[in-house]
């Protein structure tokens, strides 16, 4: 991490400019990157997206990974924060799920290194999914018949039922939510009809500004660093622009929160800009309600410039173009408990 | 409705006893009722499905109508009661949205004749889906551009998206949710393995003791009547059981709210008994958390028996075997609005 972000910093600071960087375009590969002690398996991503499906997950029974991360969609609930159990909100927008799997930390303030962290932690988030501990969760999951099963197959038959393999199954399921074949990809592989005029001169001017100093690498959200590294930012960066108080980005302190290191007030981890037409509102605090004004505002706060309405407009189109492929799902089936409940 | 109703009636008020029918044993048909005017199509049905899972169907977008209604479980939300919007809950459990289209009306105290008018209650309950009105609702559809496609693949280029083409179009979708070859309904074609001989045995105690009265046809909720006819009973019929205080079940008057007379005091439309095990907690109220604990209920609210230990294990045993084949789904695609949200 630190890097990365001493690099950044350097350049910013001395001159208000950011190193130029040759902007490399690469496409999503077709897969991510795998964790040693989780190989993937049909068996385990099966198990996983039932889970991620299951509001059972969660103290009420109504709230499951997919109510805040729909798949369906773009990976998210389009909330500038997401609604938990019971109603409860909290301060933060969901971040999309899909192509996840190419972020080397989770969560906006990277506090999970890895996907199967990050999957542990919402589930007993009391505004979130609200189970008391993990303990109560695997208890209920060993109260579903189905689940004996599909454990089984997933981990083996010797006490497959626990927290970490059911963080392990979350995270083997997330690694398939990949969508290539965007505009932008098939563009970088050679068919140079699938970007616009327009869509071109959006990612020249994105390069030409200096977007791809955070936003580089396949999923435009730095470069491909091992998992739990992380590549952040501090934003707003360039202080002082009317959208720190119009947006309120200020508030939230960001990484300072996990780590206490005074250099991390205000520093964010990379987003991906890939599906980001879909997720609106933007930024950690989802304040900002379109695309257009978020990327007026990135360009002010992180690169001190102001855009005019065409490279706005240009440079939307250009992210449009990162929408990419959705594979096709089947629908789990939720395993039953026969003649009960096991909500409250 | 009233006929089948003073029938039982006067049975029951005489001695006591319900009238004893010569059980049919009925297998689920392939396709359901289908009204003259919603023919089914799979645009429509695709469409249907896709407003299904949408969550933006509701104010806050948080609240499908796969939230209460999960078809990749029982159809239910195995909840007493559901969760709208911002934490809202009414005093009335979820039926199943399986095999809904063999009911002849819909809702608990049957208000609407067809599934066409039950989708379209829940989008404006200010504690459900919690949607100003479906001029509200028609807008936002109409915002996401999407759905323009949709809705004109299914109901051509004349103004497709309207509130009645949108309910027309979860009608249709849920009069695919159809679940058979339950082991019961295999027994029924011949096949005299696929119940135990605990089933057969429970199956011949729900016929004699005169649980078909009710449950009959091949959905278990009654004969198959026109769409809109309905075929309600009383409950608790036999007054003063122990049940009434130990499950609240006087505090809902039932189908007097909806017509306001004296007689529909504690009226119910009859449920099916289909997939029954799936979705605990039962009744109207969702007061009774197991099959077991509903079976002595009915036993003794509406015949006035007291079964014992084995006969409702028999009784659970056969209910189990209500439980069908579910259909393979592919998960819908939820149109976006690319570059903001259409949740405030």
């Amino acid at each position: 991490m630190k890097l990365f972000h001493k690099m950044l910093m350097t350049g910013i600071l001395g001159n208000l400019t950011l190193p130029m960087y040759a902007a490399q375009w690469e496409v999503l590969p077709d897969t991510p990157p795998i964790p040693a002690n989780n190989s993937q398996s049909e068996a385990k991503i099966k198990l996983g997206q039932t889970l991620f499906f299951d509001p059972r997950l969660s103290s009420t029974g109504t709230v499951s990974c997919n109510s805040c991360h729909n798949v369906m969609a773009g990976g998210d609930d389009n909330r500038p924060n997401s609604v938990g159990v019971e109603g409860k909100t909290g301060g933060r927008s969901a971040p999309t799920v899909w192509n996840s799997a190419f972020l080397s930390v989770q969560f906006w303030d990277g506090r999970a290194p890895t996907l199967e962290e990050q999957a542990r932690g919402p589930v007993t988030n009391p505004i979130e999914m609200g189970m008391s501990d993990w303990d109560a969760v695997v208890k209920r999951l060993k109260s579903i018949p189905g689940y004996r099963a599909l454990f089984k197959a997933a981990f083996g038959p010797d006490n497959p039922i626990t927290a970490d393999n059911a963080v392990k199954a979350i995270a083997a399921y997330e690694r398939t939510l990949i969508t290539p074949n965007s505009p932008y990809d098939r563009y970088v592989k050679g068919d140079k009809k699938a970007l616009t005029e327009q869509q071109v001169r959006g990612r020249n001017t994105f390069a030409e500004i200096g977007c791809p100093a955070c936003h580089s690498g396949p999923n435009f959200s730095g470069p491909q660093l091992t998992m739990g590294s992380g590549f952040y930012m501090t934003f707003p960066l360039v202080p002082g622009s009317k959208y720190e108080t119009k947006y309120k980005l200020m508030e939230d302190i960001g990484r300072y929160q996990v780590t206490g290191n005074e250099a991390h007030k205000h520093m964010w981890r990379i987003p991906t800009l890939r599906n980001i037409a879909l997720t609106a509102p933007y930024f950690h605090n989802g304040a900002v309600p379109s695309l257009d004004d978020a990327v007026r505002v990135m360009a002010k706060t992180q690169l001190n410039k102001d855009l005019d309405n065409a490279q706005v407009q240009d440079i939307v189109a250009f992210l449009k173009a990162l929408t990419g492929e959705f594979p096709k799902q089947t629908m789990p089936r939720l395993p039953g408990t026969p003649g009960r409940s096991v909500i409250p």
